[in-house]
């Protein structure tokens, strides 16, 4: 799809992915070693009861479900950035996330026709449908060759 | 440090991590399995010209980057989200990175004296003194115990 098949509006849902307890240690361990994400014991004794991941994980896996959902993938040119990055609910090991992607800004360039930009806001959900975080990601996107 | 140690205009500047091909590649093929991440040969024919690294590896570096710089972490009770995030300029493997922190807002919570809202910018360099990234974080406090 190309930047011209994504109007304002646009939504699609991912498929989906388990966070296994082993992954979630294993990303924590190298880039968010706080002691709720990565030692059991530690975790227990926080307002949280127990490991979650760190949100860099569910930021990640949540960009991986959406690049197997293959929207936006040929037309892409990268992204310059995101916005409104909320954590809203903690991610536990096993959980078995997926995302829903609408499309929020549609932007044809005006100095550069072949392309666009499109923003689309991400909302990630756990197995009990409990949204546990959302952002909005601006994709520079090619648009269709007989446009623009 | 407590939210009260962070005023609004309080810079930090965090120490340095090299970002290895190898680690690069491991990232990029769990949660970024981009051609322009993943694969030399197909990167040398992007616009980038070479492998570069997922800009989400960017952003977990930089957050281990000020975890180890132990600025907020004995007083935070974690972070609601991130807000601006832009990536600015490629990293590449064997690029070195460090970070600049400076608080923009320091909010004390006016229903539980006991916390407040601490916003710090970060800025990423590489080894060039070039800044690759730049986010926003929103970071929930612990208060002095004497103050409030």
């Amino acid at each position: 799809m190309f930047f011209d098949d994504l109007p304002v509006g646009f939504t699609f849902t991912t498929g989906s992915r388990e966070v296994p307890l082993g992954e979630m240690i294993e990303f924590a361990q190298k880039y968010d070693p706080q002691p709720f994400h990565v030692d059991e014991k530690a975790a227990q004794e926080t307002p949280y009861g127990g490991l979650i991941a760190s949100g860099f994980q569910t930021m990640a896996v949540t960009f991986l479900l959406t690049l197997d959902a293959n929207i936006w993938n040929e037309a892409s040119l990268g992204s310059p950035g995101v916005d409104e990055l909320r954590w809203l609910l903690p991610v536990r090991p096993g959980d078995t996330l997926h995302a829903k992607g609408e499309v929020t800004g549609a932007e044809p360039s005006k100095s550069r026709p072949h392309i666009g930009r499109t923003r689309i806001r991400y909302d990630t959900y756990n197995q009990n449908a409990e949204r546990v975080m959302t952002y909005t990601t601006t994709h520079i996107l090619r648009r269709r060759p007989t446009a623009g």
